[in-house]
């Protein structure tokens, strides 16, 4: 691929707006191949996923969605309100239908460290389908019990993410990220790691 | 660097024991810039991260693993025991002194989708360890509070995972992983994706 990892991670941001440029299914298959080779706890492999391209459908779990999100953002309070308001963020997830697809990501209730199996295994996700020269969000409705109802899925899992899936039209400034010497300590916590190396580049 | 992410998932394995040979700091200083580019719950970037290289603190964190994993490995009960029990796993974790290097994962507790940020940044270590030829394991001590304390970490902090690394003397055999035909759905949960590329190959 020629690209590294930090090059992937440094070009991949979170995308909120989708052109209607098709997206190759295998594309998406390929990064949940991918996925699908992630640790996990008991290698239970505790994901489980749904493709969604019917038009119907992304409109049911975008309707379902909004309905959780209404409800959070009449509530919100305090610095996440501000960081929302601030990232002109709202109740409104069009994203959910103008994706080309979405592909949303269900966890095995029962299994053990499913939470953490299910985001490793997002973030390979995440990775794979920037290789493929994909944008994509994990969006974490507010109630997930909403969306969940309109895919049929049984009762023993529950909904982690949604991942809609496209070629980028966000125009939004990248975020920016900690130096590495704040975040990063050497034997206990407080210790620097030596300056040069800090700067990560 | 030549390799898909699809290769680097398919020769990464958790590996919990490591030969004496050295490992570049720079080359977990790299993975940890990687991880510091994943996105997380409001931006918050949740993860801090301890790297230990001292043979002493090596050793307390291991005794306070162990402390926690006998009281687990004397409770655990049916299918996880017996899961354990296949693995040849016990309480005892060498790979915690034997690895040349600990990568201590800390979340912020207070952060939205703390763990789940965490996890996909852990996500995308195991990668990039991997792309540099190093091996490494998703440890999850059973008692997270235990090795906590040897690393003066603030309370606001919770241990979330403990990443060995070094160079693999692991000869145990890779773990399976399910067919995509049985976690990947089109449209609504049951519906199966086409047979072809059900393999994922």
């Amino acid at each position: 691929m020629g690209k590294t990892l930090l090059d992937l991670s440094k070009e991949r941001r979170s995308v909120r707006r989708y052109t209607d440029e098709n997206v190759f299914l295998d594309d998406i298959l390929y990064a949940l191949k991918v996925a699908s080779l992630a640790p996990s706890g008991a290698n239970e492999q505790p994901w489980r996923f749904v493709i969604v391209e019917d038009d119907n459908t992304k409109k049911l779990v975008r309707e379902a969605c909004e309905r959780g999100e209404r409800h959070l953002y009449d509530n919100v309070k305090g610095e996440f309100k501000k960081w929302l308001l601030s990232q002109g963020l709202s109740h409104e997830k069009p994203f959910l239908e103008e994706a080309p697809y979405l592909v949303v990501v269900l966890m095995k209730r029962s299994a053990k460290y499913a939470r953490e199996s299910v985001w490793v295994a997002i973030g390979y996700i995440l990775l794979a389908l920037e290789e493929k020269g994909l944008s994509t969000l994990a969006y974490t409705p507010s109630n997930t019990d909403y969306p969940l109802h309109e895919l049929d899925a049984p009762t023993g899992f529950k909904l982690e993410a949604i991942l809609p899936v496209g070629h980028s039209d966000d125009e939004s400034p990248r975020t920016s990220r900690r130096e590495l010497s704040e975040t990063v300590f050497m034997n206990k916590w407080g210790n620097l790691i030596p300056c040069a190396r800090a700067t990560g580049s």
